[in-house]
């Protein structure tokens, strides 16, 4: 297994070499074939994709991870749609990230480059298969796709219509492959790639994340675990607290950015804390509360330990009131995996203090934790949210799927 | 030992929160008041010194090793005036890297902040345990010093009058700690301490480098291991060549930056080979070239494959004629460390083959390697030469030391 990674990666560094020369309108046409083959291939990428799922309700996996796995007509549609939309991004290869001329005649280039080849290791959803191999196609780099074994058949057929269309537009069918899922170990080996692979992305549940983390020795973007926190500040509009927890709990439960704690100050607890739960049991919500929660109806359950640090992904949330802002920053710093945290206040004071004070990706003021996405931010496409501090924080686009080289160009120069 | 080190950062972690609220004047006159410490204490820090350095020169330390360990006077000056050029420097910290109002209203801010905790892993020369604690200073950040135990005297002079420095001007002493170098292990706690510390900056030499990379646990950026060519091309003037090669080889050897590999192309072999190896063995340098040197005279050794791979540090060059600017470019991407690569022409057409082909840091056009440095290149201040691609690449100033956060302000926004 580890020489058919290693192959695979090697293949794809020449690969690489190719696409850092390709121009923007050549890749640009590449994406749009991608896009037209997976609508014209979609009886294709469905009859695949009913194997996955049909296997996945056969092992009775919960109703939220089977939605991530489902396709439709509609969802593939969306996906050729996202693929247009890179097209239609400008290339980050060959910005001129800052530039300048020395005192001493040197010109300085600092320029944006390809990141060279890049290992997804992603669980789930087949429609980040489509995603991560256009973004990482338009920023010049090779990709090493290693999805989940639940969605393989689905992943197949997508890989192998994209590669048919990359291979027609002119481009090496090797800048997108397939890792096998069937074995554990592909996983190992690709992150294991030192050399070979230039960064690891991580993509799925807090497990998969921690091993990735722990065992690569490529470098790696963590993404994605997100245990958002909503704090409704003693300032708020109770109205719009209780709009954008029901948001931020219910739009979407099996997303990283849906929020999965609760913290509401003492001096709105009385009003907000009965309503809230009211609405949110309305909806097939568990609350996990403290006692002032629990006090609402017997249908809260009390909060544990867990339940504060948990990632539910489904129709839960621990909730919990605090005396203050800096109690809950405080909690927030304990348990947040860094991923959004949204206040809901009128204080612009409150604001402020809960910016600078959390230590997060993304902050929301007044605003559901549902908008950390880059397509909602405006990046035009996104191959992950990154929880971690380095290179990349937040959704991350074209743009952090590059590397930049300076380039100085003197007239005999020495020091 | 993992006790000590991971209460260090525990201490750490608290002085960061208090750092990241502090305000830009306050930071430098901190910094304003370190160097002024470190001038007064000289003596103090001399004596120190002398310690570390006898120490080396009783063990057969070699003279390059001895020159990055030894201060003098006038070492400890330029250790100062480089904490008061960081003074200078703008705050990174909440500049708003970009910026924008979405469609719906919303209010999107990438601002910069502060890292956290900043662990430094580095070998000898003991100014920069000055340099790396005024830059993780100016840039947010608390750092902890793990330099070598072969300096480890002037370390504690130097970090100890830090401190009492920082304390002075009303910031917590613990955002500037040194390490234990007394025990290997301290190193490991350290780039083991995920979830206190931040980031870990391995600098040093290869071996060092590869441990670190390998053992940590905590994000890392490898830097400055430094196999830089110089590429003289068919179309180079030849007394630039001559000049940038004699400067990038032997100006310092002893520095990432240093040249240790040449190439020729074939058609100014004749003329410029001889020359170059006279000129560089008249400087005292050991060429180990392939047989078109090794004609020259008999002290060109034969260079062995371990040759074109090394980082020499010290008066030594491999040396190579090649067929064509292909064939360099193909030489460097086998041996290259990815940190620096000349090329010597005055063809538009090779520079720009040359620059798009070699994948490195830096690719410096008629001008010395030893140009690929924070300062030479304006940025102020260096942390160090980061070899790889993620988050920084190239020399390291005070943005590279930041990360980001997404400040998003609504009205009640849902989706």
């Amino acid at each position: 297994m580890k020489e058919l990674v290693h192959d695979a990666a090697r293949r794809a560094r020449v690969a690489a070499a190719t696409l850092a020369l390709t121009t923007r309108a050549i890749k640009d046409s590449a994406l749009q074939a991608m896009a037209d083959a997976l609508e014209a291939g979609s009886a294709e990428i469905l009859a695949a994709n009913a194997i996955d799922v049909d296997r996945a309700c056969g092992d009775g996996t919960s109703e939220d991870v089977i939605d991530r796995l489902s396709l439709d007509e509609q969802r593939i549609r969306a996906c050729a749609d996202g693929l247009r939309d890179i097209a239609a991004l400008p290339d980050p290869v060959g910005e001129v990230v800052r530039g300048s001329t020395l005192p001493n005649g040197l010109q300085l280039q600092q320029i944006r480059v390809p990141m060279g080849v890049i290992g997804m290791i992603y669980e789930g959803r087949p429609n980040v298969t489509a995603d991560a191999a256009a973004i990482c196609l338009k920023a010049g780099s090779a990709v090493l796709l290693r999805g989940s074994s639940s969605a393989s058949a689905s992943n197949t057929a997508i890989i192998d219509i994209m590669r048919a269309a990359l291979a027609e537009s002119g481009l090496p069918k090797d800048a997108i492959q397939q890792i096998p899922a069937d074995d554990r170990s592909s996983a190992t080996h690709l992150m294991q790639a030192r050399g070979l692979v230039d960064l690891v992305i991580p993509r799925g549940g807090a497990g998969l994340i921690k091993a990735v983390v722990e065992e690569s020795t490529v470098p790696v973007i963590e993404t994605g675990v997100g245990n958002c926190h909503v704090y409704v500040d003693a300032d708020a509009d109770l109205d719009m607290a209780l709009a954008i927890v029901l948001n931020a709990k219910t739009h979407r439960t099996s997303v990283c950015n849906a929020a999965e704690s609760l913290l509401v100050h003492k001096s709105v607890a009385d009003s907000f804390v009965p309503r809230v739960v009211t609405a949110l049991q309305d909806l097939g919500v568990t609350v996990h509360g403290d006692p002032a929660f629990c006090a609402v109806n017997a249908d809260v359950t009390p909060a544990t330990e867990q339940d504060h640090a948990a990632e539910y992904l489904s129709l839960d949330i621990s909730a919990r009131v605090v005396e203050s802002i800096d109690e809950a920053i405080a909690h927030i710093r304990t348990y947040s995996s860094g991923h959004t945290e949204a206040i809901v206040t009128s204080s612009l004071a409150a604001s402020t203090r809960f910016t600078t004070g959390v230590d997060s990706a993304a902050v929301m003021i007044n605003a559901s934790t549902r908008f950390t996405d880059g397509g909602e931010l405006g990046f035009g496409a996104e191959i992950g949210i990154s929880t971690q501090k380095l290179h990349a924080r937040g959704p991350m686009g074209l743009t952090e799927m590059t590397t930049t080289t300076y380039v100085v160009t003197g007239d005999g120069h020495t020091r």
